[in-house]
């Protein structure tokens, strides 16, 4: 098997750690396997650099940013590359631009175009083991570009799907990804199998495991990709296509938002194509409408609901109050967002029934509510968020699932 | 005037530092000149990076050692670039394969074979004030290199001889050369110009400015070389081809080496090519032998007397052992060499006679002698080492030059 590895910077954390990562890496290689290893800065290492930046400018030039900010990666891959020779395996490091990784030149967060895989594919195939330092590349110019938060994921993904490896494991200090927060609810259990489509519903969520850049490349690429923890054995979760998936439980997890908040307009201007102004001009301000809810109210005129991140609010409400003058505003920032994601969801009717009762049964009213193919989002009064993951939780039968 | 400038690691030993710099590069812009600045890593940033390596291992991989040790360069070249850039002025940092710096693949100690210039020279052009990482350059393979200590000296003259520089400013934390070592003598005088042989000869005799390699790729370029210091503005040493200089001095300097030991062999084998044999034997061990002296004994068999330096001096006593088992060797390691360094003596008679007679009105015993076109080195006692200067650095008139 062809394997690509990416620790990150926990992983790499300290000296120690990435002697832990070197003895993963050659016990992956004993196996039998060819193996690229994309490495993450050490821990805390990009943030000095961005403080050491903005010690000299607010806006510090992109471009240098980006010659800055790749300093780490290479010392990571470096290290690794050394810790490994010493233990007597062949091993070799390349920068972004060695490992031939193109990209755009919008520096800070750039976009890889395209990998030249002849130099991986030739120590590869030479039995090496190649440690590539991520979140960078070159642009067309020769500059140094980088991928932004993420971007070690997004080069490890990229580079995975670029070698047609068979599988690409994305190393953090969690084991994967939960049905739920277990620390919500404890008896969460971990998913072994998901689809591209669920986890990008989790993380959109806010399950921090993965960033959504990542897992889309992986579905545009059909990588299949793991995410699992460098601290233990434990084996992790499988991000694939949903053909390899088995069985589809209904439900697969259930995510809990507590940074919502919900402006409410009643008795709007009766004026075609108020809405759309109002979203648009959000749209406009890059603030993130989630889920929306309009009705008809009192002579004619039209009520809408829509939530925003808590922290947009404020920006939201003054763009709403200049955009429709005479409307009643309402805010509401203590509500909770929950959501249960399935593909399973596609071929089952009744699934909200399900989540309906069981919350009307505990008394938990629900203020908002939207569905997708295959998830359910409900807005319920901040107090029971957790409480509500726990009833979903069990009501969708998560808590034995294997 | 097209300026390099080199500001080496104490200089840009923290954020305030490099401020300085900036300023200082920002100035030197402000009077109309092209400006091309090579900076060192941070004070201390080198040295971290390489215990991290033996961290690993003790002999890491020379090519892994390149692209972990290049990265200092580069981050302070991105910092000053950003200062400068907050401050209004046009600059861009370029790493050394972007500065053009083709060097051979001797990996930790590269000697640079080619720089294009084309990079450098659009960016001066466009009166952009280009700051390059020091340091290092790119092998033919497109792997990073690394020049050895001092190598960010050795950027800088190469760049300024290939760009044709008017000024090659070296910055360190002193002044200048002096002649003599103001700690041992305070009526030391800084040296306003001095020819690249007077420079050689005081560099391996321990005067720490600047390293032999780039004063004699200064001279083989003819760039004219300014060492002073990043801390104040006092106007420092030019190295400079013999004919810039007008009033040659015949002394331009003394220089104290303690750290030499003597080995002595008396009555060694009446045997033809035996002086040949532990000298090359000595070379092959890479042993630094200085001064040679070569008479003969008793009984028609020779002595010979020759310095090494005082940390090699076990290892040049098992060497000579070896070659000669019957000789009898003597050991003497409070030795001090003292020498007089000046162009001015190759057309000037009886120099040496001065300082014998200085020394000898003193009854300090002078043990060996050797003299060169442009030197004179004398050993005596190491307790007499200091005296000797003083002595020396008088009856030269060094102490009232200007």
């Amino acid at each position: 098997m062809l394997i690509v590895q990416k620790y990150g910077g926990t992983s790499v954390g300290d000296l120690e750690r990435i002697e832990n990562v070197a003895r993963r890496v050659a016990r992956t290689k004993d196996e039998g396997n060819d193996l690229i290893v994309v490495v993450s800065a050490m821990s805390g290492e990009t943030n000095k650099l961005i403080e050491y930046a903005h010690h000299f400018s607010k806006n510090p030039s992109p471009r240098e940013m980006d010659l800055l900010l790749s300093a780490g990666e290479r010392v990571t891959s470096a290290l690794l590359a050394i810790a490994l020779k010493e233990m007597g395996y062949d091993a070799i490091a390349l920068t972004g631009r060695q490992a031939g990784i193109v990209t755009d030149d919008v520096h800070t967060s750039a976009r890889i175009e395209n990998i030249h895989t002849e130099t991986m594919q030739n120590h590869v195939g030479a039995g090496r083991i190649v440690v590539v330092a991520g979140f960078q590349g070159i642009t067309d110019k020769g500059d140094v570009s980088t991928l932004g938060r993420g971007g070690s994921d997004l080069s490890a993904v990229a580079i995975a799907g670029a070698m047609d490896a068979d599988l690409c494991e994305i190393y953090t200090d969690v084991d994967g990804v939960y049905t739920t927060d277990p620390r919500i609810e404890r008896r969460a259990q971990k998913i072994d199998r998901i689809s591209y489509d669920e986890m990008l519903e989790f993380a959109s969520m806010g399950a921090k495991v993965l960033q959504n850049r990542s897992v889309e490349l992986a579905k545009k690429l059909n990588v299949n990709l793991v995410t699992r923890s460098s601290f233990n054995d434990n084996e992790g979760t499988l991000i694939t296509k949903e053909e390899n998936i088995m069985e589809q439980p209904i439900v697969s997890g259930v995510a809990l938002d507590k940074n919502q908040a919900r402006i409410t307009l009643r008795n709007i201007k009766d004026e075609p194509g108020i809405a759309a102004k109002i979203f648009s001009k959000l749209a406009d301000e890059n603030i993130n409408v989630d889920m929306i809810i309009q009705n008809v109210g009192q002579d004619g005129t039209a009520n809408i609901g829509f939530t925003v991140p808590e922290n947009e609010l404020e920006h939201a409400k003054r763009v709403v109050e200049e955009v429709d003058d005479t409307a009643v505003i309402e805010y509401e920032s203590n509500i909770a967002k929950v959501s249960l994601v399935g593909v399973g969801m596609k071929s089952h009717s009744g699934v909200a029934g399900t989540a309906f009762s069981a919350l009307a049964k505990e008394n938990i009213n629900i203020e908002m509510i939207s569905t997708s193919e295959i998830k359910i989002s409900m807005i319920v009064s901040e107090k029971y968020g957790e409480l509500a993951v726990r009833i979903l939780h069990e009501a969708y039968g998560l808590d034995n699932r294997s």
